[in-house]
């Protein structure tokens, strides 16, 4: 399959997963479809269709079944036509360029790993999320939220997909870096200080354990962690740009004099506001997957679905990691 | 001892320990004594006169020895004249109410139990942090870095250390929750899944799992997890709050107008300044020990060590907590 016709592909958007299944995720389909984006819906056309504006280029495959958000992601397994495992068959039949749900996203990785299969060399997905860095730069986490409780190996592992990602996405020479509660040797819990010189031991340019102020100034390109402590992290990274954002507001609020200096630098705080939402960078990417599968944000707004859109389109441009190199040892 | 004379016993602060002591130390002990605050500073007499401004009323208490950020938090038991042992000795003898320290927090905490001793039914010390809601509120953040690798019942241990310490700050049936990457029962790590039945079964008016977004938002008062996820997490706060505080600059930089409205802005911003600089809450104090013991932050500021100073200084006026009522079962 040549490039352009891979870029022609839709997106297959599973329409019934996320806290406003489907009103949310139409309405973020339909914003992506503006911004030129191919979609094919994946739902219950009866619940989908009344939020679908007449005349809107969209695809819809209908299917009854949806996987909830409390539902163990096993049950996926015997839920051959849940809309999830739908989006993912679209894929492997060549149909869709790339498949974005979200849902349980706990179902979405199993049903991947059933429906498309693993990379060469991993094994187990990881979710990768790329956040803005304060110098301008990209911080690729990972694992954003797919394994907890991992074992040192996998941190290491994680590592290697973690360095194929970042040069998808153009970063030549991936400094990687542990993230840890302090940049010393012995810091770091029992996963950490198993990882650390097993990650010292790879093909990569480790740069050690890295805190969280290191990583969002600038000090690594990939952040590797075990992915409760990343999901918490990004999650608490998101609230607390919310809770600047929101004290920026109840300040210029204050005074006749700060609402017009607010007025003044309405563009810039505009563009400030795009910046800093977190959210907005569209979930991340599920690697390991020999093709390309994007776990959207839970709190399922309409721009978020359009941003995980967006993400699924751009990652199915540069191709999904179809295999890591892995060293014997690991 | 009544509470006049406690109120009016200095703060024992090393001025051997953090990135920039004793220079920083010593000049956040002066900005601290301005504001009121009585100080006697422990540490190098050679190395601190340097940089105590003539005729300021600090105290100094010689001694040859600190323990450097990087030795093992062991050494300091037979380290009897350290600075950080003599801080607290000086606590113990009835010669400062409280003891601050920004240098190594693993000697500080070994320390303390050495020297003052354990509260009653409390198994291993706790850092907590206090850092402010979106909605106002204060959030009691503990573990934020003494322990690694807890097992669940340590977790149920915290919620019951944490809920007394929110008394202690005024905050009357303070409302517990367990830090997790899920608000579901099944969801978290191991350490979350083992906790949660043990924390739901105490005498505390618990509020289940809950994410970063909701705790600063107000869903809980008290937020439990392990030192290595609140380490990480309170760090990635700070950093997220000075990043957007960055990028907030670069757009007002961009433009004249917005220079102009920044200027009209400036007594919100600086008041926002204020609010968000997470690290000027002044580290957190070290719960489960018999008297107040502060760990401040590493990047040792001036205004971090006043503002620990501060912290220390109020913390000692409300009184440690000294006892635990401990289930049998935990």
């Amino acid at each position: 399959m040549s490039e352009d016709t891979t870029a022609a592909l839709p997106v297959a958007v599973d329409a019934m997963g996320g806290d406003d299944a489907p009103e949310a995720i139409v309405a973020g389909a339909v914003a992506a479809v503006k911004k030129g984006f191919r979609v094919v819906l994946v739902g219950d056309e009866g619940r989908i269709r009344p939020f679908l504006p007449a005349g809107t280029d969209i695809e819809l495959v209908h299917t009854d079944d949806a996987v909830g958000m409390h539902e163990s992601p096993v049950v996926v397994r015997r839920r051959n036509d849940a809309s999830v495992r739908r989006c993912l068959q679209l894929v492997k039949e060549g149909r869709a360029c790339a498949a974005m749900s979200c849902g349980n996203s706990g179902a979405l990785v199993v049903a991947a790993v059933l429906d498309i299969g693993m990379s060469e060399g991993v094994e187990r997905p990881v979710i990768a999320s790329v956040l803005p860095r304060a110098d301008g730069g990209r911080l690729v986490v990972l694992d954003a939220g797919a394994n907890v409780d991992t074992r040192g190996e996998q941190l290491a592992r994680f590592a290697l997909l973690g360095a194929a990602y970042a040069r998808t996405l153009g970063i030549e020479d991936p400094r990687v870096g542990l993230l840890s509660n302090g940049e010393e040797a012995g810091k770091g819990n029992e996963q950490v200080r198993v990882a650390r010189p097993l990650v010292e031991a790879l093909p990569l340019r480790f740069v050690g354990n890295v805190e969280p102020s290191g990583a969002f100034s600038g000090a690594c390109d990939v952040l590797v962690c075990d992915g409760f402590v990343g999901n918490v992290m990004i999650k608490a990274v998101e609230a607390a740009a919310e809770t600047v954002m929101h004290l920026l507001k109840e300040e210029i609020r204050r005074h006749p004099a700060a609402i017009l200096g607010a007025w003044l630098l309405s563009r810039g705080l505009r563009r400030l506001r795009d910046r800093v939402a977190w959210d907005a960078y569209g979930g991340g990417v599920l690697l390991g997957i020999r093709e390309v599968v994007v776990v959207g944000h839970g709190r399922a707004t309409p721009e978020a679905v359009c941003a995980a859109i967006r993400l699924a389109g751009e990652a199915s441009r540069r191709g999904p990691v179809v295999r890591v190199e892995q060293p014997s040892r690991l």
